[in-house]
């Protein structure tokens, strides 16, 4: 890799590569790598595979980390194990993003699920974590199950109507791509995609970085589901570590799922963590009060 | 303040001032800080508050972020109240280290202890954060039951036998002062000052970057106590965020705790959250079995 192709969050100290996340201005968060195994330009943002000290491998858009080897496991069995436990019965499961394909993986460690789209605008994406992070997106063929679907997640909302039953918003962050993922507009779009009892979740950032995503994200979902509840998790790879996740239902209410459905092989997530995800603190009781 | 009087864990760019945290040489975290509030080497380290962007004011130990305005809370609390409410009549209550007094202070919000000692080997750091850090260190005169001793912690409890109900081990990390705090000869000491029906609790380190610090220590103290308990908080301005705490208790099991005696002036811990952080990933709960 040679330094000069490399954007500018990629710095070279004593023949070694580091990476500096830039948080809002007041926050840089610098990596040691031991490698860049891989860094290009795709249609729609700057797509690396770097091989961190502490994180191992992660995907890397636009300077940002999305997931890592270390803690991948954490957020995609959070997005997806929820929600698949709180559905008595999911058939049809769209995952929108995700391109690193960890969500559709923990989907497929559930028998129910007859079909899951995975709606991934960035085709680079997934190419590159298919190569270069298997921790994260798998070895070997994906399960037959997944249907990977190259296009625009807005696009692909609008096109559907009562079809699926869960749908799991796996976006980055509300900069570039991903922007409009966070609007009423494309939630209005989602609500209309589910079948009468379906649900949604989304990622909905930092509770402490990024207190306003998080309560519009909520506040818009409640406004077009009768059951929204945040829930948390830790993923260390992010800014602050405390990351929030939102899920929007028309019937099934996570606080009554039947937790002996959860699925035992995971690195994280277990009956006791579904549940205590859900006791939010008393300063995110008073947010969302 | 003269930049040339400041540790080079401080810069300056373009008129502003930025800290650099440097986790094991592979993680630089640098935060913007709107002001430098003092900055003194005291006989023990060099102690700082600064004014942050992202966390507000902020104890800095040698270059590490202690505590701060946004996130001390949480740390205080659950180091505080999980021992407090574990126990049922927790009269003799000893704090070693904790000099933002921010332990004591969360001790205090409860009735039964008749005292609370403090020991902190640096009365720097107690003078700074009571000038400087009220967030954390209150306001106004402490609670008349608190008495510190500004004293090494390893001293004081080889002079006390059968004497405390709790002791709250809220030490920096093992390098510098707090080295020996994490050494089996000062837990056996612990245990010796305790009363029969006693309990210790002490802050263990991130499981992600330090898991060995964190294993060493429960395994220590399953040596010494029958009933060893971790949980987990999450705090944003410590590295990855996740942060655990270990509770080693000769009689009574955080498990069993009446959590109706749970302070309701708080801001992090309640029910719900008290009885999920003992709920430990799958991934901890292999390091562990």
């Amino acid at each position: 890799m040679q330094n000069k192709e490399l954007p500018d969050f990629f710095s070279k100290k004593e023949n070694e590569f580091w990476m500096t996340e830039d948080e809002r201005g007041t926050m840089k968060l610098n990596y040691r790598l031991k490698n860049i195994i891989s860094a290009k330009h795709s249609q729609y943002q700057h797509v690396a595979i770097v091989d961190s000290y502490d994180f191992g491998r992660c995907l890397v858009l636009d300077g940002i980390i999305q997931t890592t080897a270390l803690d991948g496991c954490i957020y995609n069995e959070m997005i997806s194990h929820v929600p698949l436990v709180t559905h008595p019965n999911p058939q049809n499961v769209l995952v929108i993003g995700g391109g690193d394909c960890g969500a559709a993986n923990e989907v497929s460690k559930y028998d129910e699920p007859q079909s899951i789209d995975m709606v991934e605008i960035d085709a680079v994406v997934v190419e590159e974590c298919r190569k270069h992070l298997p921790e994260v997106a798998g070895q070997g063929d994906m399960d037959k199950r997944v249907n990977i679907l190259y296009k625009d997640g807005l696009v692909h909302v609008k096109e559907k109507t009562d079809h699926y039953d869960i749908a799991i918003i796996d976006s980055s962050d509300p900069v570039g791509p991903a922007t409009k993922l966070f609007e009423k507009e494309f939630y209005t779009d989602v609500s209309r995609c589910l079948k009468e009892d379906g649900l949604m979740v989304c990622q909905s950032e930092s509770p402490v970085f990024y207190r306003d995503i998080m309560l519009k994200t909520f506040n818009t979902l409640k406004e077009l589901f009768p059951i929204v509840r945040l829930y948390l998790a830790v993923v260390p790879s992010y800014p602050g570590g405390l990351w929030s996740f939102t899920l929007a239902s028309k019937k099934y209410d996570p606080l009554n799922a039947d937790l002996t459905r959860l699925c035992k092989h995971t690195k994280y997530i277990n009956q006791g963590v579904f549940k205590g995800s859900f006791n939010l603190p008393n300063f995110m009781r008073e947010y969302i009060e």
